[in-house]
């Protein structure tokens, strides 16, 4: 059984050896730029972990990890088109570096691509395996439907938040995982058991993207904090705030939530401050807590000795800060 | 075995039953005015054909039949985006009627929802069914960028033009074939015949579709002639005729489809007469001669009596107006 290391280290090399090098290169140019790019890579990493849990081996499951990431990389190439993102990774992200057509048509070749790798081999439990991947699909899509949505909306709730996080980001890392268990043959219930440590480590993992934008240190985090207050974004941080805030609170952070103003800095000072008079940094930390405890449950309630589930953990606990 | 006519009744019925009343209604409500605004439905009615004439039933490969019109509407879906076209099937296309991005995001999910289709049954050859899918659908996305290459290229020759229509009509008309005889269990030699059966056709359509264009008459053909001159689109008329060409011809014909014109009449005109001068509408004609004569003597090559293959006759001759 490898460690988390180990795998991703395999992951990485997968990748280096897959080029797109077909016509016409106007198409595989930027997919071949998009899957270079590297990332966290931490789906592939999560379905080969969960295949050697149950007694597989990471090798026999590459097809689909690279499926799996290759899948990842095409929602990121549309979402960052569909919300004009100029920047994925440190670099220019396709519609900025080509156009909106060849990331329209780049991506949806992914997406074929990403099945490709899927269907590269067979197994007794095919059927099922694409239909996790297919459903999953569906449910991504869905989420940045909600998240889109959202932008427009001044009624969002706290629940309707996490339904969208549970769509857009928890469920293809529970997916991954339930695929590389099939591939291993687990029995149905432990399959559950770790779809819902997925999901909730998935969740779990977006609150504390959420908590890091406000309260994270840039030198750790890696990007800049505050960006989400700058753009409006509907946090759960903002959400939580709308919820405990008195009228005249709520009036000045939705006043603050409709506005570009030039002097971006003082915004997000004003911001922080309704938070930290609101306790946002503490509930929040709560709910990351609430929803990595059910992680570690599920994960427990796996019948396996839980040597078996070592991998699991520390990623889960390497992605959450919990490993220091 | 049903006759065309019996086979597009159930395809349209098929169509009919499919609602799409999910959530969120911003994704679904555009696949739902997509799929429901009709269409030659051709391409189910192909699959369902090949799979009768190899002893299939119709209703069993319905998943397939609506898996395969799925995946095409979504291909029209994100090809109007790309292309600005502002009208399909005489209804405003979904960037139009939406956003840009409702027409990406909705298109992603049909491509998924095609998926969903196909995976609704098991079958023995499910795995290369499903390649089949997804290889026809990697093609038909290499055949759009082709297409949008050609738009900025002076040096596209009539081969690649040939394959460029290949790859974005022919090999989806030639797949529903091959998936229908798939399920049906058809011998791998006769659904090779029927492959190319389906590329001919394909070939002989999309050249007969450049012919309409240009010298249809407006009441059939159902749309206005000319609008590829118009548009400047490198159809096989206009190759053909840069082949046959006079150095001066040459420049006129590079003259006037590199201008847009107000009087797009006037340019109309004289790009058909250079036509008739050059014998454009014969050259056309035989070319298109000669790929229905290949579609047919692949239809005649398989192993089965020639009355099992009426229906695929009576579709591919009703499609190029041989039935009159």
């Amino acid at each position: 059984m490898n460690t988390f290391k180990e795998l991703l280290t395999k992951v990485k090399d997968l990748f280096e050896k897959e080029n797109f090098v077909f016509e016409p290169r106007g198409l595989y140019d930027p997919i071949d730029y998009t899957l270079s790019l590297g990332g966290k890579r931490i789906r592939p990493v999560l379905l080969m972990a969960a295949n050697e849990m149950f007694g597989g081996k990471a090798e026999e499951v590459a097809h689909a990890a690279l499926g799996i990431e290759t899948f990842h990389n095409f929602t990121l190439l549309h979402d960052d088109l569909m919300d004009r993102s100029p920047i994925r990774r440190g670099m220019p992200t396709v519609f900025r570096k080509w156009n909106d057509n060849t990331a329209i048509l780049s991506g949806d070749t992914m997406f074929a691509l990403a099945w490709r790798y899927f269907l590269r081999q067979p197994h007794a439990n095919l059927q099922s395996i694409l239909n996790t991947f297919n459903e999953t699909a569906i449910e991504v899509c869905e989420g940045q439907q909600f998240d889109m949505d959202f932008e427009t909306r001044s009624d969002v709730t706290i629940s309707e938040y996490i339904e969208m996080i549970r769509l857009k980001t928890a469920v293809l890392l529970a997916g991954a995982l339930k695929i590389g268990a099939l591939y291993a043959n687990a029995p149905a219930a432990d399959i559950e058991h770790l779809y819902q440590f997925g999901i909730h480590a998935g969740l779990a993992f977006q609150l504390q993207d959420d908590w890091l934008d406000s309260f994270g240190d840039t030198a750790t985090f890696g990007k800049q904090t505050g960006t989400d207050i700058k753009d409006n974004k509907k946090t759960y941080l903002f959400l939580k705030a709308l919820e405990q805030s008195n009228p005249e609170q709520h009036n000045q952070l939705t006043l603050l939530f409709s506005n570009n103003p030039e002097d971006a800095d003082s915004k997000v000072k004003e911001v922080l401050s309704i938070y930290e008079k609101l306790n946002i940094r503490t509930l929040t930390e709560q709910a990351i807590e609430e929803e990595f405890h059910l992680a570690e449950e599920s994960l427990k309630a796996i019948q396996l000795p839980e040597e078996r589930k070592s991998t699991l953990y520390e990623i889960s606990r390497s992605l959450l800060g919990r490993d220091k």
